[in-house]
């Protein structure tokens, strides 16, 4: 089959690999309908991740077609059209009975191991281990260019940003950084009752987009004082929760600035570097930091929303392209902002 | 009347000042039975605190009789046994109103003011402001000795260690710092059935106390490694619970390294230089951090278990004086290793 296999720093392509294959009992293998690129691809390739060896499939997220399951599935067939999450879930340690596969013990203790520890879904077919506390089986009423970015992107803004932001009704919510996660946390601020979604970015392209996605306010961090335009907003107080989506000592730090006492930062950046903690100001003001890499527990949820026609998910893809467009689709992601692209959606 | 009266950095006395009067309608004139001495005391003698203007009478912590009522006072009578609590509540404000009054705008926006921004509770008498939604009339099933540590180290170490820190049943709770307030965390994680309290300190005579106040294990960060015993303590994961109350970079970074993916770090240490938050690290582990100031919104259910004796909080106090031995009273809390010191109670 083909697949982007990673070669090194810098380098990758499209080639023939090993087909995917069933290994364990509790494995599946799904033929990739529609697969997507994440900024986490982009770091592999820049050698920002070591545990990425040279040979390995990248990608982290499919929507595609059962075709083997191992002899101890049970609840999945061929042909089922299943969701394939970032997430590898054994449902059975004690982080996934307590509803944080992320941390998942049996996978080695982060529940990221597709295009990382083991072959990933940039490819014609893709092994999914664990799958029946793994996958989803999609509804009809969802297609797969929406259900695509409920592997990742929707969740990890959702459950990383707005819950663990705790955001309630009522509250203003600042979403520091708004390419693709950071428009997730937007998009799905409402859900709880947010009164005023404020984007910061840099970029004029990238907060007139904000606004589609559901933002009230923008405020260009590059041109305007962020922390007196929050303050002007929110009757001086700062806002009940700010999300941090860039994932840099200067924005966390800014972060830290714009909440009101009692507040909550949501960290949702991946991030290479400390960060200065201001705990000489913080320690009185009564606020919550909290980090996290998404679980995926909310994926039903946010299916359950999509098939209903109350979250559209599909807006976040610009750009489509072929299976056999893999290098294209990473060029144009690669470089999203001078070709005013979010996400690409690459499907069979 | 006589008050301890700060006289600049590392100056004070117990000396004449003009008596404690009603001012606003809404205050009341409380005799002080007794009082204590907190950390911030020092720190203000050390000139840590600039707000805090020679000519203030220090303290914010008291139990007495009320003497006058303002014309406001309506619930409030001379002759009432209260509890004066470090935090002053207008109670119509917007963080009074969601039971966030550590943050009380209508004194400023910090609801600490005795001995801050107003005279204070070490001196015969004190007037206190917004009486009505800040005092706590007392049962007399509650001895002064026990509810004068109501005033503030108790609520502190429960609200802000224990209730921040979303203390479960079963879990393992590790206190960094086992001075007062660390112990008040350690006396209170039980109301939530924490299954193993874990004291870390650098001195033996602390940690041996610590067991008294219903620790279950010690370890010497000076000759231990703690990491490696909490981890040993904990199946290899972690403790689901720490809680910070030192106050300084070094003990705040080990707590970040003792707290397992998916657990939460309660910082109730002041600090007064900023930290290294390591998030390249913590950014995919799950963990949730939280600052604050006492509310006392938790004093009126501290009381009710200390009528019904569930809680012991005289044991806090290791040494008694009189109001006149204040200065004595300093000097030992000030030693408090060479005293074998916790807390003074001063009595009139």
């Amino acid at each position: 089959m083909k697949a982007l296999v990673f070669q090194g720093t810098g380098a990758m392509s499209w080639t023939d690999v090993p087909d995917a294959r069933l290994i364990d009992p509790t494995d599946v293998v799904v033929r990739v309908d529609t697969t997507t690129i994440c900024g986490t691809d982009l770091h592999i390739l820049e050698g920002d991740v070591p545990a990425v060896i040279p040979g390995r499939v990248l990608g982290h997220e499919a929507v595609g077609v059962i075709t083997e399951v191992g002899s101890a599935v049970t609840s999945l067939a061929i042909g089922d059209r299943v969701l394939v999450p970032a997430i590898t879930s054994c449902g059975k340690c004690g982080p996934c009975k307590t509803a944080m596969p992320s941390h998942c013990a049996s996978v080695g203790g982060i529940g990221w191991i597709f295009g990382h520890l083991i072959d990933g879904t940039q490819a014609e077919y893709v092994r999914v281990p664990y799958a029946e506390t793994s996958v989803h089986v999609l509804p009809d009423a969802v297609a797969n260019e929406q259900a695509i970015f409920l592997a990742d992107i929707l969740p990890t803004g959702f459950e990383i940003g707005v819950q663990n932001g705790h955001v309630q009704p009522g509250d203003t919510v600042v979403v520091v950084g708004v390419g693709p996660v950071g428009l997730a946390s937007i998009r799905t601020a409402g859900l709880y009752g947010a009164a005023t979604v404020v984007a910061v970015d840099l970029s004029e392209a990238r907060l007139k987009r904000s606004l589609s996605f559901g933002a009230d306010e923008t405020i260009n961090s590059g041109t305007e004082d962020v922390r007196a335009r929050v303050l002007e907003l929110t009757n001086g107080l700062g806002a009940h929760v700010v999300v941090e989506a860039v994932g840099i000592p200067a924005t966390f730090e800014l972060c830290t600035t714009l909440v009101r006492p009692g507040g909550r930062i949501a960290n949702v950046g991946v991030h290479g570097k400390p960060v200065d903690l201001h705990l000489e100001d913080l320690w009185i003001n009564n606020i919550t930091i909290t980090t996290g890499l998404v679980n995926g527990t909310t994926i039903p949820t946010l299916l359950d929303l999509l098939a209903n026609g109350k979250l559209d998910a599909g807006a976040f893809s610009t750009h489509s392209f072929g299976l056999d467009q893999m290098i294209d689709a990473y060029d144009v992601f690669a470089h999203a902002d001078s070709h005013d692209a979010l996400k690409v959606t690459i499907s069979r």
